[in-house]
């Protein structure tokens, strides 16, 4: 006999997999190293308990299919990943792969219009190699061969290690870990952010995960005596930044979804008694909506063009990553939020600030995802903290969401 | 014969002091090093051909006496200091030296109601041992003799570097360098800003040598993930030292003759993607007037704690240093104002904003200024550098201003 997969089974099931770890006394869980290796030991014995059919495919992604269903019924994709960070939480990706498993254990038996299929992907965290979302993207027919060469921090390429995991990088290429055949890609995650605790809620809908532009900007004046140059005759490089960073502030509180951040300042030549001649800061701003995020950051240039002007300083901008934002479907929005509705919750929308796996597998299928309160807001950390009473409103949630899903209305 | 002592001499005998260096191709000349000994050797000689009475004092500093004068005269002294910082220009310091010499050559014969003396101190800059303005400071009868044994880098005690250099520490301490029966202290000096440059002016008359404080801020908010926090949840410690960074440029502009300067500043964990949770920064702030500063500090104080409040941040202050203002004599003032006026040029007074030997000698006598402006207001730099038509004007005021003294009036 199985045990019960309600959300105690869960948070059992979350610590035991807390100890698949590189070194003892915290997690840390890279793609494709021996801890990983035991985690999708520990996982796979899971999923053979709720009656999956299991394999590892060839980019090392962990997947279980339902058996039954009708015939030639497409896929319903559970999936998150198990890989972390260094010294990380317990329930970053795990959380939804877990409760992928307690959903199928919960529905086997059930007459379901698709075919239910979990995955467990290895690669989100993107900590081990330049390479990230590997695994997703694989399941979605994007695997770029070229990152087989990437190589880790001891020079290990991508390719090898693959190899030393039990995966054919050769299949990788032929792209036979394509998910073709997928209906949607639901995946359910802890919200790594204060929204839901803040209006006091367990879970939420994720109405995008937010696209995102990284800048260094680049201030110059000109370095002076701070005793000898009078003020106004000053072109003071960290005046005129700490202009700019507050109109980032300013036009991002403008723009409701829209975040922007200065994380790293610099001011060179960095003395106590010399006026800053040259001021170096980092810009990240993201948006649920790319035309959104484009508006915040064209009157967020605007500004500093201006500032740059009034104070005599010259500016550079220099782009440093960007990646569009990628929308839930609307329809497997609804799907969630009327089952958190039916479980008696009022339904908060809100966007991903974070990347998940689901932006790699939005090319492949229609994606959802529901987010699940965390403590504080803190992730990546090995205080990241969700409770078992939130995880049974989300199993709740996402019996009711899989057990209601209309195929037709996703055609 | 001698030269003519004219402004042209004076600029050949400065490129022939910046000579006298630790290192070729710079000019680098710490104190009591043999390159200092070198600046010693060659300024006396120019002192011996003024007609000087030549000596070094126990402190390192050359002092030449000009014989004759009324007899019990009391001593008006022109000095600056010959040592320099690393990689310096050739102005700094030297110009008064050698002007000194250049006066006392031009005023050699003249019946005069005071005793001539000129003094090029050997440690003004303060680079090689932890103590500062020791020369002047022995003139004044301050000596400190714990400073015996402070120590430079290479951990030489300044005791075992005056025995090297022939100084006797024990007279020293003594009190037998305090120049007794000083009627005033007169310095010319390069500017080292750029206000007579913008004034269109080759000389100027200082008011004080600016009091100064320095402080350490440091500002704790709350780190977080830049993409999942949202805007109105944030307690971002850069954006709320941003503001005071602003305040500090906001209240030194309200207060003419203060200035007030953030030269470094970091914020942590400092990542591209993190809402930094702790900002440091520091705090330089000069005025002409203790109190006139001490009400910028006021203001400036309160506008952090406003801000500190506002942004849900903890404000921490540090005082790190603190020095008065040293008030230039206003007869002296006087004096070299109508020098100026009498030479035909408008007289600007200006404060001081960096530190000179005239700071310790004002525990002695009356100090008075006389500022020659620079270039750029570079200083401390290779390129410092000052015209011969102006250091014609500083040798007239001055011709005149020393002529024209009334010992009386300072009486």
């Amino acid at each position: 006999m199985g045990e019960a997969w309600d959300a105690g089974a869960i948070m059992r099931k979350l610590d035991q997999l807390a100890a698949c770890t590189e070194r003892p006394g915290g997690i840390t869980r890279l793609f494709l190293t021996p801890a990983h290796g035991e985690a999708v030991h520990l996982v796979r014995g899971w999923m053979d308990q709720a009656g999956l059919q299991t394999m590892v495919d060839a980019s090392g992604t962990l997947v279980g299919h339902m058996p039954g269903g009708p015939a030639g019924a497409r896929r319903l994709i559970l999936g998150s990943h198990i890989d972390t960070v260094r010294r990380a939480g317990r329930y970053d990706g795990c959380l939804g792969v877990v409760m992928g498993i307690a959903l199928a254990a919960r529905l086997r038996g059930a007459a379901l219009p698709y075919a239910l299929e979990i995955r467990a992907f290895g690669d989100e965290e993107g900590v081990r190699f330049p390479v990230t979302l590997t695994g997703a993207h694989a399941a979605a027919g994007n695997f770029d061969p070229a990152w087989l060469d990437s190589r880790d921090a001891e020079g290990i390429p991508l390719r090898a290690a693959l190899q030393q995991f039990g995966c054919d990088p050769s299949a990788l290429t032929a792209g036979q870990c394509t998910a073709s055949g997928a209906l949607a890609y639901l995946e359910i995650h802890i919200e790594q952010g204060p929204v839901l605790e803040a209006a006091n809620l367990p879970v939420g809908v994720v109405t995008a995960i937010n696209g995102a532009t990284r800048w260094e900007i680049s201030v110059r004046g000109r370095a002076g005596h701070a005793g000898t140059v009078p003020m106004a005759q000053r072109q003071d490089a960290l005046a005129a930044a700490c202009g700019m960073v507050l109109a980032v502030q300013r036009t991002a509180l403008a723009h409701p979804g829209v975040v922007a951040t200065v994380g790293r300042i610099s001011a060179s030549p960095g003395a106590t008694n010399v006026i800053p001649g040259e001021c170096i800061f980092t810009l990240d701003v993201r948006a649920p909506e790319d035309a959104l995020r484009g508006i915040a950051e064209q009157e967020i240039f605007q500004a500093m063009a201006n500032l740059a002007d009034g104070s005599r300083t010259h500016l550079e901008v220099r782009p440093l990553h960007a990646a569009p934002a990628i929308a839930c479907d609307r329809r497997l929005q609804s799907l969630l939020a009327d089952a958190v509705g039916a479980a008696g919750w009022p339904v908060l929308h809100l966007p991903s600030g974070a990347g998940h796996d689901a932006m790699a597998m939005a090319a492949l299928c229609p994606v959802g995802m529901l987010f699940v309160r965390c403590a504080d807001g803190i992730s990546h950390h090995p205080d990241e903290s969700v409770t078992e009473a939130d995880v049974a409103v989300a199993l709740e949630v996402m019996v009711s969401a899989l057990s209601t899903f209309d195929v037709d209305a996703l055609a």
